[in-house]
């Protein structure tokens, strides 16, 4: 799949922990979700490609880009439209040879790593922890002057990553940034398509 | 690499709950090992392709191939010389496709496993666990009456795994098997050198 940076604006991650990923995905991009990334750790390869077939199923129907953490294998395994790589993952130059027709984002917590995944030919970078968050308990979190830095230095797309809820948000926007990464404040939601829909209703209105 | 049964006479699998892997391999193919297998659970994926890196190096130097559990993008990633799945990994279909110049091995804990592995075209079959294990905790085991009949009705060569040590190794070599898988008997060990030395020369002895 070609990038547009048009699918970071609400970029819904999964995590198991919260909920059953067929479930909250279904309920994210029925309501206007953007992007999805396919995040799990700790399960076997044949349970992740099951379940990621079934995510590809459900965001290509509603015309959303599957992407898959970390796992090139299971990236490959089901065709999916693209891969996001972290700083503990592969290198981007082997996602590349191997993965050349798909989306590509690399998390950065610095602007250096930023620099470097850019030059090296990511699609986007997934920024932050910008908050301190329960999700990734390891994550050193960079705060918002930083995102801004890093948004003056960056010329690929960014997605704001970390902590980021409906409370947050806006402060979050108003870095210029071109979409928000969404975890617990989605799947921890009462309501995902509601919540969902609120995080859209506020990006549309700052305009990202 | 070409398949050769010969290579699984003994097949050494890691583990780095035992022993680091650099330096238990190192010593199982100096002292004539004439496998690896490179297994690694919950590890990143950046530190698994430098571990994998640097066991390709030793092993390949030594003329023993390098086979990795599981994981198709580390085995494409360092381009290993093979890739072993179980029952709970990859579909064999998949591996194929994606790295059809590599030998690829299966898993099977019984017969119908192994038929159906054999007619997918692995290379060859991994049978077992043989015996109970620590190693793999939840492995029901097979007994050696069950691997005798396996080993009457498939055709690709096989490697018995499971709690295979030197008291219990001549029993299984009279299955008529390929080879053995070694795990805790070798990383336990007090002298990895001397124990694959006296692995070896049973093996010799019994002319598999
Ligand atoms: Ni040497």
């Amino acid at each position: 799949m070609k990038f547009n940076k048009e699918i970071l604006k609400l970029y819904m991650i999964t995590d198991s922990n919260y909920m059953d990923e067929r479930e909250s995905v279904l309920k994210a991009v029925k309501s206007g979700a953007t992007c999805v990334q396919y995040r799990a750790k700790n399960t076997d390869t044949k349970q992740m490609i099951e379940v990621a077939k079934d995510l590809k199923k459900i965001c290509n129907h509603h015309n959303v880009p599957l992407i898959i953490n970390d796992r090139l294998d299971i990236a490959l395994a089901i065709q999916a439209d693209g891969i996001h790589i972290g700083q503990d993952d592969m290198p981007i130059e082997i996602v590349k040879k191997y993965a050349s027709n798909m989306i590509i984002g690399v998390s950065a917590s610095n602007i250096e790593q930023a620099l470097i995944a850019e030059k090296k030919g990511a699609d986007y970078i997934g920024a932050g922890a910008v908050f301190s968050t329960q999700t990734k308990k390891d994550a050193n979190y960079m705060g918002i002057e930083s995102l801004k830095e890093l948004m003056k230095k960056i010329k690929i797309p960014v997605a704001a990553i970390g902590g980021i809820n409906l409370k947050n948000i806006k402060e979050v926007l108003k870095t210029n940034i071109d979409g928000v990464c969404i975890i617990s404040a989605l799947l921890c939601s009462k309501d995902i398509e509601k919540t969902t829909k609120e995080f859209l209703k506020i990006i549309e209105e700052e305009h990202i």
